[in-house]
């Protein structure tokens, strides 16, 4: 048995955890893509519907896979930065939004039910907002490991596939401020309205990004080190769940901007962290796109949606519904007597 | 009470009632677009999930549409163009494949029962294609006023949305034919590899559609006559399908290429004939792209599909569905108690 990943008395130990997760299943894959072709449809005519059923069989290591429980997972957490004066809404929107999805209101409780998945909402310690990262670590290593811990343990081992999103006033900014440091360029090419910011609200923004990240130079190239440095619990606990997926072989669905910022930490430490995971949708935020050339990804969906809380990944679950209904269901030339195949 | 449009005894008959027919309701676009900017939500962020609600309140006729009943309906035909070997699959495949939908075993009883669309299929006197439109006409007028007819009757007038689509050997080259026709260029912009034709099938496609085009100059100045010359019934009895959902106000996601194309006659006849139609995908046949900018129109998913029978406009129901979910089931601000709104 493999070492579990949680609880990591460090940075150091889980880096070496990382390192020896599972991979996909090359048989089931390569049996996928012959039923695939065996299917009443000229080859690759379902385009990325089939590439999503492929990549679904990898996973659950079967040709033919389906979801019977979906689970969607929204982090939640407070950011020190906030300070900077760099979001115009109240930090107390946090706590809000979390009793809105507490109570069934807001579009991830709606967009889950659409799409068959199980909503959890996490709120990490909104009360005690990380550190400042302009002013020092936004998180002590300890602190990002238990939020890891905390991420990874509400994964349910069941699930067949796993939907990520956050809220946190402030975390565009922290999304931001990780791209930047993990992956270059200047914060200007990272930072995006967010929740609402004007131009000059995208002005502060980058600099105190900027300011962060000559405060932080020594833990650039360490991208635990980064997490730390930056923030923030939700995007730590992100990381978890991630890691927790990988290890029971669960495919994920990353939603917008900052879930998939939080998960590049990961990517960052290991190449085929993200192996795993979708991006469902490709968000408005424009830092969305360039981090999707980062990690060579193409989202599924492309709605110019840019709300967070996983809400792009709830409906690109529905497509990949779609895509094993196709998989599963359908005759092949054999079964329907149909001529070309 | 507005004259039927079918039976309709003339082409010309056919012209005056389709200037007639209803628009969306502005008082329900503004109601549903008050609602929008009141949910909790920064206003805009749901992106097209927004657009498409307040599309669907239009056409409805109320601020909170719903969708109590998705109609799929796919038709099938055979071509004389087939003659020209410009399709490397026999007929017969299209018969085939209507035996297969009715089995329920092609993509689009899947994509249908997983989005929840209830699917009808309506194959067009396959044993009679129509004529080899380089040779004459494909159609007599009586014969393009009788598949429209058929189409329109198919039209449940109680359903909330009406998804199209199409299954017809040889139908890729009478959608580039149609293309050509009606909105210019030349036939090797418009003409794809469809069903697996290779570089030379493209070229000999190209040229039939060119010495068409040659044949059938007269004609290009109506749209109405385009649709005859190059036919088929599957392209007639989707625009008479178009038209009688717009005179009962329903909503339709056309499917990819062919079925674009097809409707693209009632766009030529009349800029605001679509109106009430969305594109579900952005097919990987090369000229459904240029043909959107024709029409102004954004696919609503883009996943390098190029099936027909309907199967990306089933895959964007669920994107349709996920949108009113949100629309309808999400929290106002003052409902939520949350700040900001």
């Amino acid at each position: 048995m493999i070492q579990p990943l949680f609880p990591a008395p460090s940075f150091s130990d889980l880096r070496d955890r990382v390192v020896a997760l599972p991979d996909a299943d090359a048989g089931a894959i390569k049996a996928a893509r012959a039923r695939q072709d065996s299917l009443t449809k000229p080859p690759g005519s379902l385009g990325r519907l089939e590439d999503l059923a492929v990549f679904m069989a990898g996973w659950h290591g079967v040709a033919r896979p389906r979801i019977a429980q979906a689970q969607a997972l929204v982090f939640a957490g407070n950011h020190g930065i906030c300070a900077q004066g760099v979001n115009p809404f109240p930090q107390e929107v946090t706590a809000q939004m979390v009793a809105n999805f507490q109570a069934g209101g807001a579009a991830i409780n709606q967009l889950c039910r659409a799409s068959g998945a199980e909503l959890t909402v996490i709120a990490l310690d909104l009360e005690r907002p990380t550190a400042d990262f302009s002013a020092g670590p936004a998180m002590r290593e300890a602190e990002v490991l238990d939020a890891m811990a905390r991420g990874a343990q509400a994964v349910d081992p069941g699930a067949d596939v796993l939907i990520l999103g956050e809220m946190g006033i402030g975390n565009s900014t922290v999304a931001a401020a990780l791209t930047r440091a993990l992956f270059g360029g200047t914060a200007d090419e990272w930072v995006g309205p967010g929740a609402g910011s004007d131009s000059e609200g995208l002005r502060l923004k980058a600099r105190v990004i900027e300011a962060g990240v000559a405060r932080h130079a020594a833990a650039l190239a360490d991208p635990l080190a980064v997490l730390a440095a930056f923030g923030g619990r939700e995007q730590a606990a992100i990381c978890g769940a991630v890691l927790a997926a990988r290890a029971a072989r669960i495919p994920v669905i990353l939603d917008g901007f900052i879930c998939t910022a939080a998960a590049a930490v990961l990517h960052a430490l290991d190449a085929g962290a993200l192996d795993h995971c979708l991006v469902g949708h490709a968000s408005a935020e424009p830092g969305h796109r360039r981090l999707l050339g980062v990690l060579g990804k193409k989202a599924v969906l492309d709605l110019g949606m840019r709300l967070g809380e996983g809400s792009g990944a709830a409906v690109a679950l529905g497509v990949l519904r779609a895509a094993l209904a196709a998989h599963d269901g359908m005759a092949t030339f054999a079964e329907a007597g149909v001529s070309g195949g």
